[in-house]
This record gives structure tokens, sequence and C-alpha cells, in this order.
């Protein structure tokens, strides 16, 4: 028995849905609110905070926090099909890429278009500051040449190969891309990246999400768009 | 041949300079201003970030970038002494602690303590705001109230074992304690604790950095403080 606590537009927990999915590992999905976490969040993490994963497994109950941790959890516990490649140097690249999304894509990005159009909304906060989402559209198209430029070498972002730097570009971009902000007709290679993952079976619950009150883009669910 | 890109406040760089210690393995250190990336250190992280390895081995050259990336990989390359545990549970605990530290101190403490009494004064960004430092050390001791807690039932932050948490948590520590700004006196648990990974080897280094112009707390290279 495994249950991901997550909440459905949050990027890192969209990281761990999708690398159980690639795996065929079986999850039941417990809904959470991150900034009104319940007290069984809580007690298994007090930075309050999704995804979080509880496995029992034959071993006995494993209980991973936060998505870099339950990634390398899953990675150790079903090595197949690997989301990271076998090569020391490919593995640290693949790293790297995930840092990049959850640190500086979230700061540059997230924390301008998700917070000011999702998060203001639905915890109350106030109208979104215009000036704060020209900023994050800004840094968004400053990120899409960069994934430009390495998938002018690359098939995947860190390689030849699918990876965790994949599903943390793709989890990341796809909150975005739910409140319609990527201007994909400007940027043909991550356009064509990231069709190549929506096409995926892996992805296909995360196109299928609906916020109560908020709407994805028209194209979000696309797999032709 | 190792080297390592590196800032000696850098909670980060820290992490990395003493594993590499612990795992007892040479390196020379490169050192960079994160804020004034040079192009070397831009060439091989466009995120412009310390710490940064490169490591010649005998597969190849291995470029690893930030932190966790980096960790990961030492572990991998050389698995003794182990900086991770064995069991799935444990290992998930130990990294469930360094995004504690890498995320939640960072945003809580670092954010206002670190920026606002070092980096602003070294990047010539005003003078130091109060209120944020005030901020910051509210929030620091509710951090040393939780390492209480952990350390209630625990000889190390993660378990039994010194491991990557203990190092993530010394690191980012050590950075508020060089400005003198960690209440130790009131906290006898985490002061126990910290005194010990003071005495490790590996820690020598750390507590020999200084700052041109912004000496350290009179205590910061005490082992008994």
């Amino acid at each position: 028995m495994r249950t991901l606590y997550h909440w459905p537009l949050d990027p890192w927990s969209r990281q761990v849905r999708i690398a159980l999915a690639e795996k065929q590992l079986a999850f039941e999905l417990r809904f959470v609110r991150p900034w009104d976490a319940p007290d069984e969040l809580m007690a298994l993490n007090p930075a309050g905070l999704t995804p979080v994963l509880v496995d029992d497994t034959a071993q006995g109950r494993v209980v991973a926090v936060e998505a870099r941790a339950i990634l390398e959890y899953l990675e150790e516990a079903k090595a197949e099909p690997a989301l990271l490649p076998s090569g020391a140097g490919e593995r640290a690249e693949v790293r790297r890429l995930c840092q990049w999304f959850d640190r500086k894509f979230d700061s540059e990005v997230n924390a301008f278009l998700l917070h000011e159009k999702l998060e203001k909304r639905l915890q109350g906060l106030g109208a979104p500051d215009m000036e704060a989402i020209r900023a994050g559209r800004d840094f968004l198209r400053w990120h899409l040449d960069y994934l430009t430029n390495l998938l002018d070498v690359r098939e995947g972002l860190a390689g030849p190969r699918y990876t965790l730097a994949d599903i943390a570009a793709a989890a990341h971009l796809s909150c975005i891309d739910y409140l319609g902000d990527v201007p994909w007709d400007e940027f043909p290679a991550p356009k064509a990246w990231y069709e190549r993952i929506k096409c995926r079976p892996s992805f296909r619950a995360i196109l299928e999400d609906r916020l109560p009150g908020v709407g994805p883009a028209s194209w979000y669910a696309d797999l032709d768009f």
C-alpha cells in the first residue's frame, strides 16, 4: 500500500506522480492544501509541504518527504525503468537540472506566475501584481531559451534518454501551462519536447487535473497543441 | 585531480568541503564570488552558483554542480565512510533533513541573517534592515527548538549515526555562527551536538575560514565555547 499526499498544481507532487507512473507503481492519492496543512500531513512532514509518500513495504513503513528524497528513494527501491542514467557524469547532469528547476525556475518563474495568479487567489491574498506577472513571464522566456540550447544537442534535457530532469522540467512547466502562460509557439524545440512528454502514459493523470473554479488553458490537455 | 569552486561562507560549499574531508578525498579549492561569477564558473554552471566540483577520474571528467548533486555523486563514487545510512527509511529521513536546511532554514534564516549582515555589506547593497534581522533571529530560535526535539531521541540529527543531515545542518549553522548570531547557551542539546561536530577533523578547515574585513565571532573557532 502506497499513499501520496499531494496538491494537484504543486510541481513537486507532479514529479513524484509522474515517476511513480513511469515505474508502474500503484499508489493512492491524498489531496491536501499545503497552505492549510492537515494534522495528518504535519505529523509526517513538520514543514507542512507536499509531496509526502508513505510506502508500506515488506521491510516496514518508509516515509519519504519532499520530491528529491522521494525520487531518490523510488530509484533505489525499483531500479527499472531507470530514471537516472548509469554514468557518474550523466547522473550529476540530471541532478543539476533537477536543482535548476527546483530552485532557479521556482524562484524566477513559479514565485511570480504560480504565486500571483493561483496561490494568491486560492488563499485569498488579494489581487495579482501585474508587475510581478510581467517579471515572471520575462524569466520564463529566458528559461525556454535555455531549454532550446539544451535541446539543440540532446533528445532529452540531460542527454539522449528520458530522465528525472525531463520529469522535473515538465512538471514545473505543466503548472505554468495550466495557467496558459507558456508561449509555446515562440519556442519550437521545447514545444516538440513537451509534446513528446505529454504523449507518455505517465503524463495522462497530470493532464486530467482540474482545480475547482480555476480551469486550465484551452490547450492544456491537447496532445497536439 | 579534484577542484572545488567555492565561496567560504556559502553553506552549500561548506557541506561539500566537509563531505570531501570525511571521505578523505584530496581536493584543491578555487575561491569565487557567486555574485560576481567568473566566466570559468559560468561555463561549468550557467546558474553561476557555488559549489561546483570538477573531478578528473580514470573514467573521465565529472562535473558535479550544486551541493545535492555533488553529495550524491561522492556517496556513489566512494561509499566508505558512508554519509548515508543503508536502510531506505533512514536514507529518506537524511534527505528530508537536508532539504529542510537547504530550503526551509535557507529561506527563513539565511535569507534574513546572512543576506542582511553579510551579503549586503560585501555587495554594497546598503545598510542591513533591522526588522529583517529580528525576523531571522526569531526563525533561528524556532529551528534550534526543532533541533532540540530531534536530539532528544537521537545522537545524530537523522538517527544514531553521523550523516549528510548533520553536515547540512552544521554547514548552515556555522555560517550564522560566524556572524555571532546563534544563541547557543539557550539551547544546550544543539550546542553539545555542534561541539561534537566541531571536534571532527573534517570541520577544521571550516573553522579556519576568515573573510577579509569581516572577522568571525570570538568563539567561532573554539572547540569548547
